[in-house]
């Protein structure tokens, strides 16, 4: 398999630990966004949607979007589960996947940042105001699910690492980068750094990518 | 089933079309998102990340996430299908799905709006170009995933409505309130308007809803 990857990309970081996790090899493709590698048409070969990460099989066929490339690595390699069998415990866990990938995310990624400041004229100071306050919205609505479950165990959703974790890594890694509050968040912090011992989790971290800067 | 919804919230007008092609009866709980109801301490216990919609079971027990609610639905209640057998065609129903619910609406719903004009003091005329420069970023890719399918059918992914119709139906009601160009996505158009051919979109749609204002 071949993953189209940005080492910065949360995006792609998801994909890199479902994938590590599973102990799938995968032939990385770098695809440089702050250069506008992913807007050219050779990549919109690739990908329609013109976004990282894309997983492309042995035959040829290409998977977009991160939680749903994760889904099918699950369906098609179903050891270790990353969604749970039972289906509350399913519905969960991509409730918690989403609420990164649907609510955190979309906000403070890069080509959100770049219209504040190119199109909106916002400073650093007001762009860096934006990204804090969707991490605190965001990392709070997590706090309270991570805290409030009735069973709460060492990863996001029981005592494995699930579709919800290689959501939450990357996005702590991307608020760190932001003057992170990370002492507000207790439940979620140790539930990062319990991922963060797995070799799974930190062999995908950004600067352990060959394409780190 | 309780679902607590509000009419102009598109994620929750995901979700209604979905209980309504599964012929699923529920009981609406309204949440005024511009009064801010679903921020107070009440709905809080409802659902622990304030947003809506949210499902609860007869039994109580509750979900969150529009897209984690379609796919319990799906799997507790078959027929009909909303996400397809193959793994490679769920896939891309999850992807489509996902490219409205991860790219397009986050950038553009109430609270990002909201933060654009009273804390960045954005005018209407900018907040509405925000609007639609990730409307028309998003739609393009829609347009290209959509128009450039192997085997087009009726809907998004073949010829009966998945996720990825239930996502794109709410999101087309949405645009529409900001001058939106249809006439740039003719393959995406054509869904809508098959979609609104049937009454389970056509009865979830926000003007039909109770609490339309």
């Amino acid at each position: 398999m071949k993953l189209y990857t940005y080492f910065r990309s949360s995006a792609a970081f998801r994909v890199r630990v479902a994938l590590n996790l599973k102990g799938l090899a995968y032939e990385p493709r770098f695809v440089h966004l702050p250069k506008g590698e992913h807007r050219e048409a050779s990549y919109g070969a690739v990908n329609p949607q013109g976004l990282v990460p894309t997983l492309e099989l042995d035959d040829g066929r290409r998977l977009a979007q991160s939680m749903a490339i994760i889904e099918y690595l699950d369906e098609r390699h179903p050891r270790p589960a990353l969604i749970p069998s039972e289906a509350m415990a399913r519905a969960r866990v991509r409730s918690l996947a989403q609420l990164v990938a649907c609510e955190i995310h979309p906000l403070n990624n890069l080509r959100a940042l770049q219209y504040l400041r190119k199109q909106l004229g916002q400073n650093e100071e007001q762009v860096g105001a934006w990204y804090r306050h969707w991490i605190a919205e965001g990392f709070a609505k997590l706090e309270a699910e991570l805290s409030g479950a009735k069973d709460p165990g060492r990863f996001c959703h029981g005592d494995s690492p699930t579709m919800a974790d290689c959501c939450l890594v990357p996005q702590v890694f991307n608020a760190k980068r932001y003057e992170f509050d990370a002492q507000r968040y207790p439940t979620t912090m140790r539930v990062f750094e319990e991922c963060m011992k797995l070799d799974a989790f930190d062999r995908a971290q950004p600067s352990k990518q060959p394409d780190a800067e």
